[in-house]
């Protein structure tokens, strides 16, 4: 196993691509969707579990756990791979778009931003440096650059000042993170939807020096329209051979569509939460297991899925114990949705590797088209 | 396998001895633990994990599961061992004891229950025969008769009218169930803690013929003095070449008092419940996962223990999930209450096996009488 963070990529099928990220921790195959561990636990998920489902890479919510259980208890305890037991990849982001949505009475300055826990209102300030230092004291694989990203729409006013703040805070990021062999460190282009803010962004990342880059500060409300028209260009301004990661995306379709366009990485809560909230997202699209059309139905969720919901359970048992608000329809939903998009990604990959995606994403819409299965 | 039910007693000791169960879905090693499944789940839990405990059986509420989602539509989905996956033996209650405890509007007559739904408010009865049905819809391997049992205190005179209704249910129970290959009828043993009543009981039972025998009543708000003075002599009453099943019992320290006074079975949701509340059971007695002390601490909850739980996690961590919400508290502490609850039967089991039974509940009592490790 290599000791040092290294990015190659494989086949490449129009813009798309693949690759392997190799890292000390283990490989990472892209394109690549890493489930969300907020607060050191994918929810509803053993670990073992999660990695069963072929995820490669975690993501951890620096915001979530400097304010519980804390970085420096993390670290005390072992780092957040042991504290969790996920001995692979740990990507974490740099808690800045989460103070801007989640916490209370911020205050932005050029130094960082400081606010109040939405736990215990306790006060806490985030900086570059200090976000690199919580990062490094978990343990982090790929530590994120501290940013701002404004929810859009925003007027090119804001949107340029917030992209040049990020920019600075990106260099700051760089200077306190430091030589670190085997752990990477991501710049984050911002400048919203329009494109010579992009390209600007682009090249002051280029500039400083970094081992990835993320297309930041979308999937804010732009729509799927605005965010694919931004990505036909923004992923051309990055450097073709370090990872892209498309951040907080998305929907299965969204996920297919950035790929197109040449992202590597993905994340998002949405199979994990949906697990929760018993929508299920299948090839056929989404499928709510609270629908009474359920409750009588001896099939599998999806008769070609191989997760251990769709293999041992039938509609009207995930039916049932959704309506009975029993944890194992959190359990085996979850399972099952990311087991779809580890699935899909795999089928991405050997798409691409086949130089067949266009076929591939021909067949991805057309059975989304169809919808679920009739009712019995 | 054997295609028939059969019990044969293997080493004694004292009063208690092991066992083997056969049916035709698997053996059960005798004494036995039956994690309960209330809802057709033993919350947080996957089934084959909870066999993965040690689990040799489970036990299905019928009360739960006839009003959700109902008998009828889990016999059409291929019964309950398929529907909840989970294919080996299963018990079912009557369902008279939860209707007693958990439903509304209650009336009680020769015929049976009327009652309201706690669920939706709707109308059943049970009877009998109703209760033999369902519990034949479920496809359950060991169903035990419809009975009635008040809570203790009772005077005499409702103790013993109560048996004697019980043991009309008894009979009728035995004609409703008639004659099923491979499936077992248990009778339940009523009288409180009146010596004579008991053995009326006991022999009413007997008359009858039952392929199994419960000790019923009991739990129900006597202390565990009284409890074990009542088994000082009531499972004695009760047929030697049959399992003797202790219903609804308990916490660690009453099973093993009640296996040495000659019982065979147990079921109890305490160490499921108890793992959803962040109580952690141990050789050490309980632990709190929530209290402070825990959350610096890099010991595992219990050293000793190859659950996923201590094997994986330290107290740290336990605490964090605790105090976060997170699933995986529920999940990973149900694990282990689970785990240990098994460890702790194939301890008496080996302890009767070798003829020191006497030594293992003395080291029993001495380690939990240390209680818990110390803080950090």
């Amino acid at each position: 196993m290599t000791q040092r963070f290294q990015f190659s990529v494989g086949a490449t099928d129009g813009k798309a691509r693949t690759g392997v990220i190799d890292t000390p921790r283990g490989q990472i195959r892209t394109p690549a969707f890493m489930p969300v561990g907020t607060a050191a636990t994918v929810k509803a998920m053993l670990p073992e579990n999660v990695r069963d489902t072929g995820a490669d890479i975690l993501l951890g919510n620096t915001y979530h756990l400097m304010l519980r259980p804390g970085a420096e208890r993390i670290h005390r305890l072992g780092g957040l791979h042991r504290f969790m037991n996920w001995q692979r990849p740990i990507l974490t982001d740099s808690g800045g778009f989460q103070v801007m949505s989640l916490a209370d009475l911020r205050k932005l300055t050029e130094q960082g931003v400081t606010f109040r826990s939405h736990v215990d209102g306790s006060k806490h300030t985030l900086t570059p440096e200090r976000s690199m230092e919580i990062q490094r004291l978990l343990g982090s694989d790929i530590v994120m650059c501290f940013d701002e990203c404004p929810a859009l729409p925003a007027d090119r006013a804001r949107i340029a000042e917030s992209m040049r703040l990020s920019m600075r805070w990106a260099q700051r990021s760089r200077d306190a993170f430091g030589d670190r062999p085997g752990h990477a460190l991501f710049g984050i282009q911002q400048g919203g939807l329009e494109r010579d803010l992009r390209e600007q962004s682009a090249e002051a990342l280029t500039a400083i020096g970094f081992d990835g880059y993320a297309v930041g500060g979308l999937a804010v409300g732009e729509g799927q329209q605005a965010m694919f028209a931004c990505l036909d260009h923004a992923p051309g301004m990055l450097p073709a051979d370090k990872p892209r990661y498309l951040m907080g995306v998305g929907k299965p379709d969204d996920i297919v569509g950035a790929v197109a366009r040449g992202i590597d990485m993905f994340d998002c809560v949405l199979p994990s939460r949906s697990g929760r909230t018993a929508q299920a997202l299948t090839r056929r699209g989404a499928v709510n297991l609270r629908n009474a059309r359920h409750a009588e139905d001896p099939r599998p969720l999806d008769e070609a899925c191989t997760c251990p919901a769709c293999r041992n359970y039938c509609r009207g048992y995930l039916h049932h114990v959704v309506r009975s608000g029993e944890i194992i329809a959190a359990m085996l939903l979850t399972w099952h949705n990311l087991h779809y998009y580890q699935d899909l990604m795999q089928g991405l990959r050997t798409a691409i590797a086949e130089s067949r995606l266009q076929d591939f994403i021909r067949g991805f819409h057309a059975l989304r088209a169809e919808g679920d299965i009739d009712q019995v």
